[in-house]
C-alpha cells in the first residue's frame, strides 16, 4: 500500500509498505477514505523534532476492512473516525474523560501513521466510533476534522469553561483556533473574540461565530482584550499555538478567576514563568485532547448538520502529492490541507 | 501604637507609629486582638524580597473600633476577622468569588500592617467578617487561622477539587498544607497523603485528617504517591510550598484529568516547563487566595467547634517579643506564631 514518509526535515514522499495486519484480537484494519496534515506535523518538518524515513499521519477516518476476534462494536464496513490517540475507552482514566492519557495511550502518528491507503487501530472498540451510516461525500471534511483538529478545539472550548454569559478570547489563527471558535460557539458561548491578523481567516472565523476580531498580538493583543471586555479580560480563553508568546498572550487576556484551554503543543525550552502564573489567579487546563470522549457527540452534530468544520481545509490533494500538501501548509497557504485517497 | 517593622533582613523590632485614623467613608479602625507571622513574611526576612523599616503583619482578629459613615454591615464594638487582601466584596471579580483579585484590592501586607495595636481596614464591609458574637478565649487563635492560613489551605482544596471518593495529596507540611489537610478532611476527601520528614508536623497532619504520610521528595515522592494510588496518581494534589521542585512534585502526584491547587508564594526564577505542564493533562488554579470568599463558613465551623485549626500555632509571644518569633518561624522551631496583644 502506499504510505507517506518523512524521510527528513523538508523531504516528504509517498512509498511503498507493507499492508497492515491484525496483530491483537482487539485491533482493526481500516481503508482510508481521506486524512490530512496537521498543524503538529510541521515540527519534524521544520526540523523541531527528530525525524528518520517516519510514516506520517494521524487523523483519518475510513471503512473498516477487517476486525479482530475480539472486537464487539464494529462490523466490516462500517464508516469510522477515531482519534489521534489510541485508548482502550475502558481504564479508570478513560473513564474519567481522558482517552488520550489512557493506560494503553499510544500516538496514532509515532507507528501507525494514517496518510496511507489503509492503518491498523489497536483497541478498536475504544479508539474508533461508527457514523450512523455510510456518509454524504460532503460530509467527509467534517468527519475527518472530528478526528484531531474539531476535537482539539473542542476540548480547548471545554478546558476553557466556554459557555453561556461568557466572553472567549481565541489565542492562535490556525485549524485548531478556528474550531475553538465553532466550538465556543455551539457551546452557547455570548461573545467570541478571534485573535487573528489574516484577512482569510478571520473571515471563516466570523462563520464560525466569532462575534470580534483583535489584530494586535502581544501586549497590544492584550490590551485589546482588555478594552472590550470591561478592563476585566475574558472568561475563557482558547490557547492553541504553544509558545513562550502565545501563553503569556493567553495569561493577559484572562479575567481572575477566569479559565485557560491551552491545546498548542508547547515545546521543550517553552515555559510559564511560576510568579505570572500564581498573580493570575486562572485556572489552567490542557493537553493532547481527549477527542474518544467527544466524538459520539461531534459525530451527531457534523450528521444532523449543525456543523460545518470541514470548512476549514481549504486545499485538497491527491496523497501522491502530500508532498506539496507540506509545503502548502508550511508556508502558511492553506489553513489546513485534506489528503484524497 | 505599637508596630513590629522588619528594618532590613533578619533585624525585626518593635517601634511606635501614629495611631491609624478614618481616611474613606468605608474605612474601619479595629484594635488587633491577635496578629501572628506567616510563612510569607520570612521572605524579606531571608533577603528574597525587599524589605525597608516596613510596617509588618496582614492576618488579624480584633474589635472594631471606629467606623466611617458609610460602613454599615459593621458596628463599634464588633469581633472581626478579615482577609489579607482588601476587598470591595462587590465588584464584577469578588461577586465571582476572586476577591482577592477585587478591582480595589490591596494587600494588608503592602502598608497596613496588622502586627500592631490597631489599624485601619479600609472597604471594611467587603473585607471584614463579623463573629455571631464575642468568642471565647480559646476560639481566637482558629478565628485567626482563617484570615490567612485556613482560608488559603481551604482555597487550595477547593481548587484541587477535593471531596467524596477522592485521594488528595499535599506538598508541603508548612501551616498552610496542613490546614490543607484539614480543608480536604472537611470537604469530605476519601484519602488524605500528607508529604512531610518531620514527625511534630506528621502528627498535626494526621490529627487534622491525614491517612497516608509520605516522607519522601522529589521523584522518590511521586514514586511514592504512585504506589499509593494504583500507578494514576492522586485525584487532587495541594502545591504549598511555591518552589521549583514542589511544582513538579505535584505535577508527578496527579493524575492526568487530575487537580492542582497551588497557593505556595511562587518566586521570581521558579518556572513551568510548558512541556511538562502539557502531558501531565491536569487542571491547574490557584494564587492569592480569595479569602473573603470562604470566611462567613470558616467562622461558623469554628463557632460550631467543628474545625480547630487553631491547633496549628504551636508558639505564643507577646508582640514585644516578635524578633523572636521571627526567628523561630525561620529556624523552623515553630509551625506557626501567635502574637497575644
Amino acid at each position: 500500500m502506499r504510505q507517506v514518509f518523512m524521510n527528513a526535515p523538508r523531504d516528504v514522499s509517498v512509498g511503498e509498505r507493507d499492508d497492515p495486519k491484525i496483530v491483537e484480537p482487539t485491533d482493526a484494519i481500516i481503508r482510508l477514505t481521506a486524512t490530512c496534515i496537521c498543524g503538529s506535523d510541521l515540527w519534524p518538518y521544520r526540523g523541531v523534532e527528530d525525524v528518520d524515513h517516519t510514516p506520517m499521519g494521524h487523523e483519518y477516518v475510513g471503512v473498516v476492512e477487517e476486525i479482530g476476534d475480539e472486537v464487539k462494536t464494529l462490523k466490516v464496513g462500517d464508516f469510522v473516525v477515531g482519534s489521534f490517540v489510541i485508548s482502550d475507552n475502558s481504564c479508570e482514566i478513560c473513564q474519567a474523560g481522558y482517552q488520550s492519557r489512557c493506560f494503553h495511550a499510544e500516538f496514532v502518528s509515532a507507528t501507525i501513521g494514517t496518510q496511507a491507503d489503509k492503518a491498523r487501530i489497536p483497541f478498536a472498540d475504544g479508539t474508533l466510533v461508527a457514523t450512523p451510516g455510510q456518509p454524504d461525500a460532503e460530509l467527509i471534511p467534517s468527519l475527518l476534522a472530528a478526528s484531531d483538529v474539531l476535537g482539539t478545539g473542542w476540548f480547548a472550548a471545554v478546558a476553557a469553561a466556554a459557555g453561556p454569559d461568557k466572553t472567549v478570547a481565541v489565542v492562535g489563527d490556525g485549524a485548531v483556533g478556528l474550531m475553538g471558535v465553532l466550538a465556543a460557539k455551539q457551546l452557547g458561548a455570548e461573545r467570541i473574540i478571534a485573535m487573528s491578523r489574516h484577512a482569510d481567516r478571520q473571515a471563516l472565523a466570523r462563520e464560525f461565530g466569532a462575534t470580534d476580531i483583535v489584530a494586535e498580538r502581544g501586549d497590544e493583543g492584550v490590551a485589546k482584550i482588555k478594552e472590550l471586555t470591561d478592563g476585566l479580560g475574558a472568561h475563557s480563553v482558547i490557547e492553541a499555538v504553544g509558545t513562550q508568546e502565545s501563553f503569556l498572550q493567553a495569561f493577559g487576556a484572562t479575567r481572575p478567576g477566569g479559565h485557560i484551554g491551552f491545546v498548542g503543543v508547547a515545546h521543550e525550552g517553552v515555559s510559564i514563568p511560576a510568579d505570572e502564573l500564581f498573580f493570575a489567579e486562572v485556572h489552567l487546563h490542557g493537553g493532547p485532547a481527549p477527542v474518544r470522549r467527544f466524538l459520539p457527540e461531534l459525530i451527531q452534530l457534523i450528521w444532523d448538520r449543525k456543523i460545518n468544520p470541514g470548512k476549514v481545509f481549504d486545499l485538497t490533494l491527491p496523497l501522491e502529492q502530500a508532498a506539496e500538501g507540506y509545503t502548502a501548509m508550511d508556508e502558511r497557504r492553506a489553513i489546513k490541507m485534506l489528503l484524497e485517497l
